[in-house]
């Protein structure tokens, strides 16, 4: 038991490791040795955990993945459509947020996206029942290319190391806010969140 | 002069040659005897013309990258920020269109950009000018972000091999359109192509 506590914590240690050797040298950049070396333990120790690169490339993106889809879940249980597009939409914020040093690499490191398609079963999978939580399974062209639009959009320029100075809840609501201006949500339904955020309304007119 | 002009010809084959290989097999997986076969000459002949693989990477980016800057000197040419923003969003959007390709590459491998890194002194700038005539230059943050997440979006979402069915001028029409929404330009004071675009006004209600 104490050892397997032991192992746990040297897991997530390595996770941990890896993802900021990730983000500064890309997964192509990252060797095993590298991240032996930047944890003080051996090659050996990395093994015991991990055989391959893409197997921690995977164990890497998943936590944040797996919470994606239980936000999903959540949302599909909406009983309005109202319900279902907020929580969604947050759902998707809150993720980018949290794990922004992640959604940094996401947008810069093919690498990852590969790991990201074999562990979801493709990634075109995973966005088609987002934008199908956010639009609908039947949308027209313009709605369709929005959807498209806001979801890379929120994804790369969240992740954006311009965006690092801002603090997790002001990123969040500003995110949330321009999510629920594209996807046409009524201001008066917004969430708490949501009222925290200057109108754009007159913006370049 | 016979003799430039065959040299010129190569040079353009092997250019697009180059970006058809680049998509398919990322620029890391792309090497110049690959190039060398799939043009039918001898890496010699490819060695004439570039010495690197990032001295081709960087040929490849670059009527795109000088065409944008080009679009960009004539929007800040405008007389009014309407016409400004507007002459700024379609050229960003034009080129996305037409070089839809070469986009999709530009969001999948770090490769690429790094070698747009170069030619233009850093992408930062580049996106920092194109938002400065989108939203101004002191955009409070709720706007900063708007067109953050405008430029990422369109960039990603247009490039996206899920579009690759659209027509251009398809593709155009709904990209402009989605960005003038975004921006808050007023529907009346459209160009034509913003008009041929269905509303998004009553989605997801």
């Amino acid at each position: 038991m104490s050892g397997d506590t032991v192992a746990e914590d040297t897991r997530s240690r390595l996770l941990a490791t890896a993802l900021k050797l990730f983000s500064e040298h890309g997964v192509g950049g990252t060797s095993l040795q590298m991240i032996a070396d930047e944890l003080g333990v051996t090659k050996a120790a990395v093994y015991y955990h991990f055989k391959t690169k893409d197997e921690i490339t995977e164990a890497v993106a998943a936590p944040a993945l797996q919470e994606l889809l239980a936000r999903m879940d959540e949302a599909e249980r909406q009983r309005t459509r109202g319900a279902q597009i907020d929580h969604a939409l947050s759902g998707f914020v809150d993720l980018i947020v949290q794990y922004r040093s992640l959604i940094a690499l996401f947008n810069s490191d093919p690498g990852i996206i590969r790991a990201i398609d074999r562990s979801l079963n493709g990634v075109e999978n995973f966005a088609a029942r987002m934008r199908k939580l956010l639009v609908g399974p039947d949308p027209d062209l313009a709605t369709a290319l929005t959807a498209n639009v806001l979801l890379a959009g929120l994804a790369l320029a969240g992740g954006s190391p311009e965006q690092a100075h801002l603090d997790d809840e002001t990123l969040r609501v500003h995110l949330f806010d321009i999510g629920r201006r594209m996807l046409g949500r009524p201001k008066r339904r917004g969430s708490a969140r949501a009222e925290g955020s200057a109108s754009m309304g007159a913006q370049g007119a």
